[in-house]
């Protein structure tokens, strides 16, 4: 199973919205095929492991890090691929997260005579779909706010100066971060500010040429929280190919401007105040099969991530370095005690070249 | 050199003024003996390993990790009693700091007829004594900042309400900081806040018992930078044993006062603002032989010491919550532009607890 993990990884740039699965079969002590699902529409593991063991899946046993589905998509149900070549046993390291349809891929097993188990390495599985496993589980996508910072918490001088806080491997790892969702999120200031593209870019990526090439040819949904549509369509967020969509309060006739900069406008009702209804962009998203969506905006808008409880995970780059206390802060999110203090779960801390990667958990009262 | 190294880290709360050193006499790839010195007065490294081996130390190699010393201070020469014990050789990890006096035991040693090497683990012994070191060689105490903050760089609510952003044993830890110092500097500000007593208390070292009582029974000097001498003498820190020197900008004919309360009364110029001077401060704890001073304070003069670009070391505990952008910043430090951030040389970080520490030297200018 951990080799089928391992196999499931090699997707994480490229499945989206399908989950990263990956499958090995097992006959007589041998590895006789090994599969993982590359991209929508093509191959799912399971398949393309039975395609590498031919004869010798008969008997087998598969190991496969996701339950195999049982219904008809763009593929026929692997549960049917799995019975049809003989396979004598069926290791699942998790169920299916759809409520829906979780343990139906195995009863269909089982009802063919087929030995099955289920939850080995089931937290690791679970690791590589967090998107996914969310958008089945809620209809929304798996919430990631990046965050650049100081020593002392603070992300730009009091002018908006920021470049460059962190070092070059740090902003190839926020690339990565970029790489693997299906949506990246920006906010009208930090867009007019940065002038960013909010692109994947291979050659910033940092990974070996095939992966790096494959990954950026997926282009995910590029979102710009835009209420008053102040950043201009000579920008280059939209002179950058790949799918755009603006988030507005009030289209005012605009839509054809902005399709012809190749970006989509939706409007959203207002939340009571000023900005835009966030968890509805969010079930917009899930609705359009993102999995894992990337928050990457000054502190106004990820503060109101923050505010709205609506982050399942930060990743914040440190830099060795003071901004000062003049500095423009991490967050806007405005607490007035301890009591109200947002606590965090760090789950993982490391060393990005020079920089040091937080990687949290909030932990919002429920 | 390695068990030596050990066996001076043995010292490190109970040393100062004096260095952590330690010993080891090996004779026919045996050790015969082991010794570290343990506090001043007492025996040094080298005499306490040479009364364990006895006869054994004719003809054996010591291996010391500081030069052993040539001169009568409260005891007598090291250099001369590895001499009259029959060493044959002597290897030592570093030579002395001071430079008034560095390779003369090595010299003493060699004019006997020894065998002499130096710089074996060097850098690591070099470790265990920044403070002495730096006093030795320019008259000064290392300073050691130590800040505890949120994820977003916050150390107290607006308010100043601060208990507690870190778990207990990051306090711990802090308290360690404390026993191994020879001074630890607060300001008015954060001991009006806190009521600290700034004392090391033996059962929250979160050390062995003997150890901890063996670090408690040293009381460093306490240090209040309290210019306008705002602090009441019934204050925590007053009714709290050990030495206290309050340092002031002018002294109104309250000595006797601060005498009756055992604290001493210390004038020092201003530094043309409104501050206290700082580098007249940290020489006048030179010349009281304290070697590594920590500085417990808040925002404003934990700044005042980045400002003056007098700080060696910063210990920055990280809690894993978010305070927000209303709450305190870690330092007072007014920099306009990215040019002017202060950078810093990360060399540890590791969890403490459910907190993180942080341990960098800021890079200051040259």
């Amino acid at each position: 199973m951990a080799r089928a993990l391992e196999l499931a990884a090699r997707g994480l740039y490229t499945t989206e919205p399908n989950p990263r699965v990956g499958c090995v079969l097992v006959n007589g002590g041998q590895v006789v095929g090994e599969g993982w699902h590359k991209r929508a529409g093509e191959g799912h593991a399971e398949v393309n492991a039975l395609r590498e063991a031919g004869d010798r899946a008969k008997g087998a046993t598969a190991y496969v890090t996701l339950e195999p589905c049982s219904h008809f998509g763009k593929t026929p149900p692997c549960a049917d691929a799995l019975i049809g070549a003989g396979v004598a046993r069926v290791v699942a390291a998790m169920q299916d997260p759809n409520p829906q349809v979780a343990g139906r891929g195995l009863a269909r097993l089982r009802d063919a005579g087929i030995e099955t188990d289920c939850g080995l390495l089931e937290a690791e599985a679970a690791a590589l779909n967090p998107g996914f496993i969310k958008r089945m589980q809620t209809g929304r996508p798996y919430v990631r706010v990046k965050l650049a910072m100081s020593v002392d918490g603070r992300t730009a001088m009091a002018s908006g100066e920021s470049k460059w806080i962190t070092g070059p491997e740090a902003r190839a790892d926020v690339q990565r971060l970029r790489a693997r969702s299906g949506a990246i999120i920006s906010g009208a200031d930090s867009v007019l500010q940065d002038d960013s593209a909010l692109t994947v870019r291979a050659a910033e990526l940092g990974l070996p040429l095939a992966e790096a090439e494959a990954a950026a040819a997926r282009l995910p949904l590029r979102v710009l929280i835009d209420g008053r549509m102040r950043v201009p369509l000579d920008s280059r967020l939209f002179r950058e190919p790949g799918p755009i969509l603006v988030v507005c309060r009030g289209v005012r006739g605009r839509e054809q401007d902005y399709g012809f900069a190749g970006a989509e406008l939706l409007t959203l009702p207002d939340d009571a105040g000023e900005r835009v209804d966030l968890p509805e962009l969010l079930a917009e998203l899930g609705a359009r099969q993102c999995n894992e969506v990337l928050v990457e905006s000054g502190a106004g808008l990820a503060g109101a991530f923050f505010q709205a409880g609506l982050v399942d995970e930060v990743i914040v780059y440190m830099a060795p370095r003071l901004l000062g206390s003049r500095a423009r802060p991490l967050l806007e999110l405005p607490i007035d005690n301890m009591a109200g203090a947002m606590d965090l779960e760090i789950t993982d801390m490391r060393a990005i070249g020079r920089d040091w990667r937080i990687t949290a958990r909030p932990i919002f009262p429920s």
